[in-house]
């Protein structure tokens, strides 16, 4: 396991997180299997979806505030019931397939970590998991 | 594989089971990967969410009742479309990370059932997954 | 590894696809372990749910394109961002448990490959991954 640690900018932001993962399992010379990513956080998740046009997680995030606002009948004096509800919609960790020590990803997929109330330090860990073969 | 059972107790609620998904791991003697833990029921899922404040867990369920809620265009004749919905969103199974037997959760995080159409007897898989090491 | 093609009908649509993810199981001679489903798309998703009456899948694609609407202040110029974020919602891989070469699914559970911008030719992939046994 390794865990990695990033700084997050904006109360809600979507960093892609792709190269690391990539550079993760590159190391590890031709391995075949799955790459597990895993968010320790209950305010942050992670989800993969397009790298291509910026305005896609402009978009998603702009959108996902709509469906989840921020201001409700929340009681958790925190004030960021929005930020745990929008976190488990994303997703706490996400399996990215290997082969050959390659992501099979789809050609405009890009991995994120999935800030929602930030801006913090936090950290995510990447996981090799073995298959049948 | 180790199937468990729990009793719901309301239509909507998040059961925590980080317990006994720690007690399953703590008994394989140091194992080290992942544990899948996978729920095998159409209105019910599961989520990785904070377990200090259950303020959390009341603005969570009272929020997704409200994005998705109970009386719509629906012709499913059960009546609980809302629950097959809710389910879908926090998804049908979780892994969770394992180093030398233990559970590597954040710190606020918990590991949640969550029922979405009880009260009712619902059951759960655990199976633990090998990792590269 | 093995990729499966399929080609959606509908802008929106859940194929269910248990019975190629069953048969790929099946014809590993009584694999234990778990089955990873991984979609490379960002605008299509997968998901677990009721495979008995249709209308449920009906009434999960309708109450969707209400929590996320087509028409929103969108800039991706494509206008397709409500496909991202329902892409996203659902999720880009499913696991499903293995035992002696059966899935084990729900008595209700069907897994769907979800398209939320066709027509297209779609792929998905299957891998098997060992458990600790």
């Amino acid at each position: 396991m390794k865990t990695f640690t990033l700084q997050t900018r904006k109360r809600e932001e979507f960093l892609e997180i792709t190269h690391l993962v990539r550079q993760y399992v590159a190391d590890l010379n031709g391995f075949s299997g799955s790459v597990l990513l895993y968010i320790p956080h209950t305010t942050a998740g992670c989800t993969i979806n397009e790298n291509a046009d910026p305005d896609v997680v402009r978009d998603m995030l702009l959108e996902l505030s709509k469906i989840v606002p921020r201001v409700s009948d929340y009681r958790h004096a925190e004030g960021n019931s929005d930020s745990h509800i929008k976190a488990s919609l994303m997703g706490s960790s996400q399996s990215i397939l290997v082969e050959k020590g390659e992501l099979i990803l789809g050609q405009w997929q890009g991995i994120y970590f999935c800030e929602f109330d930030g801006p913090r330090q936090r950290t995510f860990h990447l996981k090799l998991i073995h298959d049948h073969e």
